[in-house]
């Protein structure tokens, strides 16, 4: 069944070798950053530049067409065994980070569709690989995410436009800028044969870990919907006020804070967290008068995510009334869940199991650019394990063992992928 | 029985009338303040010297003799019947406010006593009246309370006189000043004939509303502890880690809350009060990986206190346990109860019933000058109800009603105190 020529007895080990190349290429990469002593790259900021310039030539080597886009992503093209109109799968993530970052988050994503091209040895296959490292996923200079992926998608609108970074510089005078310095940017829109969308990324959670897994299947990303709550009781003296004629707003917040973990374990797969609380006025010997509080709530499910919060926005009132206190909660964000494509997710966990890895199925709880892409191709996303769950720090890791499973898993999806193409184009000419 | 020569039927409208002129010279004393807008009057200020410009008059025309000592204390002696040798009661509060203060938070029990003598109408008591307004009990200027206090009965030790203000200005140094520009002050220290010590002071808490009582008879000021926690979890993705994989270090506080409250409630007369807190690292979409928060015990029997707080804290190491945090708690200040001499809290209770008051015996969970002074003399204290039991805060108020029932209570005390006096006076000459 197997399209590939190289025997896949010999995948694994091929695997192994792009494992140990991957991880010294991510490490190359961490080496470009903004800010000296620790990891931070923006949005086409001169680390970013640096990267593609690292970057460009193990594309090359590879057998791939380099380019930069008017959006400042990497597009890498490795041509189908057909001529350049053949269908193409698009595999990437993203190259920027947050402030203070570790090595792997979205890097690993993009060095994965390298790696998978490299372990092709010059093999060609039924439709076009495009490896893609988009420049903006994390929204660190202007607040808002997902600007690589979006101009892919014709979803750069005037807000975003207009949205200014630190310094009043708008994003639109920034691709301006960016344009003017790369005459030779080609265009960001998709091109017409793009056929799916693969992105591999370390899970950034401890759910595999846990299972004791090497890789995840996503099939969701989890919407989400956020709250500022604020509980409004009435200030007074530590000292002198009785415990019966108190009307704490801290109280309240705490036995709110408890029915809403008790909530959240009610539903499988959701979470609800309060991050952000502070109590007015703040004094040892002060009673908190107000308190103001943060909730996230997400699930795979937008149904079952908005049950969820309206039961832990009930028990707040019901909290409040019980103790005479008011609550006001205003719902600030709500972003529905996004849900891959079941072809594309089956041929991941297929792929798994070819290699000899029990992928589990799972939803992400984070934002990446394939919620973006999934909403105009069909896509999936592999997770790789994430040692201690730790992301967005410089403690985060993957394993070499791991890097390997997911190459391995790789090209067996390229495999069953081509068996995809083809049906398709069997069907389209019967 | 009563020694005092006005028939005790005409005290009700003395009272009356006293209770106007009380309230009159509170707002007069209001108007004296260190910022304008709001009122704050700190230690030996511009402000509290133009209080005892203001008032000294008022004493004077009373038949009072008025002295400034030099801590500062406001000193006004009303003489005996029976020369200056005899027993001496004395009666105050403070002077000095926190900063945005009410109106009668210290000075109405420093202006209750001036009403008292103002009531005798210059009728004499077989023992002098000194009338004191301490310059310092809120330890605004300072951070340390109780200076004026704590002059009298020789406990301004080294540490206290270090202590230094927001400009650098130690305690000495500000006491040296004030003696250098007030050479007429007299020696702070209590005279030897001073045989008891008892302060009127509005309750600064809702018990006295709540059971629709004027007036209430203090018969200790509450012990207090205070203690920092600090719950240590894992900060995590909101989205990426499931509830059961959390230690969210705020979940585990909140739990922790709810306990402490149910505790609390256990106890008769316990109050314990979370009234800081704060998160990290506080982001709306992380789990919260430190809580830090405060903790204030108090109790009127120390044994009960300390009994509550190590409940508490265990609840706390068992919660974290549970949950896989840690926890660490440290105490930081300790005070023990004070009990005010029961003879003293008798006559109190003796006077408000001849006035016709069912005034109720309470606690105070709020330190005052009494605590000081307890330690050295047989003291007591008289609160007033505190309208919606508010205090540091411009919306303090007092009923006129509630003043009045005060003045009519004190002159009972006055009265009942005579016969204290003579009794021990003939004890001692038996």
């Amino acid at each position: 069944m197997s399209t590939v020529v190289v025997a896949e007895s010999n995948w694994a080990a091929i695997a192994r070798d792009g494992a140990v190349t991957l991880l010294a290429r991510c490490a190359a990469v961490a080496e470009c950053t903004d800010k000296p002593g620790e990891i931070l790259r923006t949005f086409i900021s001169p680390a970013m530049e640096e990267v593609h310039q690292r970057i460009r030539p193990w594309f090359e080597v590879a057998g791939m067409t380099v380019n930069v886009d008017r959006a400042g992503n990497l597009r890498a093209v490795y041509p189908s065994d057909s001529g350049e109109y053949a269908a193409r799968l698009l595999i990437g993530s993203h190259l920027d980070t947050v402030p203070n970052a570790g090595a792997y988050d979205g890097v690993l994503g993009v060095l994965m569709g390298l790696a998978l091209v490299d372990a092709l040895g010059g093999r060609r296959l039924p439709y076009c690989i495009e490896v893609i490292g988009f420049s903006d996923e994390e929204g660190t200079r202007f607040g808002a995410p997902f600007i690589g992926s979006r101009a892919l998608v014709n979803r750069l609108n005037d807000a975003l436009l207009g949205t200014r970074d630190a310094k009043g510089i708008t994003v639109g005078e920034a691709l301006r800028a960016f344009r003017e310095s790369h005459p030779e940017a080609i265009d960001a829109a998709l091109t017409a044969q793009t056929s799916g969308y693969l992105e591999f990324h370390i899970e950034q959670g401890p759910v595999l870990e846990s299972r004791n897994c090497a890789l995840g299947t996503v099939e969701a990303l989890a919407g989400q919907s956020r709250f500022n709550l604020v509980f409004r009781g009435c200030a007074g003296h530590a000292g002198t006020t009785p415990m019966d004629l108190r009307r704490d707003a801290l109280a309240a917040a705490a036995e709110w804070m408890g029915r809403t973990e008790a909530i959240a374990r009610g539903y499988a797969g959701l979470v609800a967290t309060v991050g952000q609380i502070a109590a007015e006025p703040g004094g040892v010997n002060v009673i908190p008068g107000v308190v103001r509080c943060s909730l996230d709530v997400r699930h795979a499910d937008d149904a079952v995510r908005k049950d969820a919060a309206r039961a832990i926005l009930g028990e707040a009132r019901m909290v409040a009334e019980r103790r005479g206190l008011s609550v006001e909660a205003e719902e600030y964000h709500s972003q529905p869940a996004v849900h891959f494509d079941p072809e594309m997710i089956s041929i991941a966990e297929i792929a798994a199991e070819r290699a000899g890895y029990a992928a589990i199925r799972m939803t992400s709880g984070a934002g990446h650019d394939a919620m973006v892409m999934a909403q105009h191709l069909p896509s999936t996303m592999i997770f790789l394990r994430s040692p201690g769950g730790v992301s967005h720090h410089p403690d985060e890791s993957v394993l070499e063992a791991d890097v390997a499973a997911a190459i391995h898993t790789g090209l067996c999806f390229l495999d069953e992928y081509a068996l995809l193409v083809k049906k398709k184009e069997s069907d389209r000419s019967a």
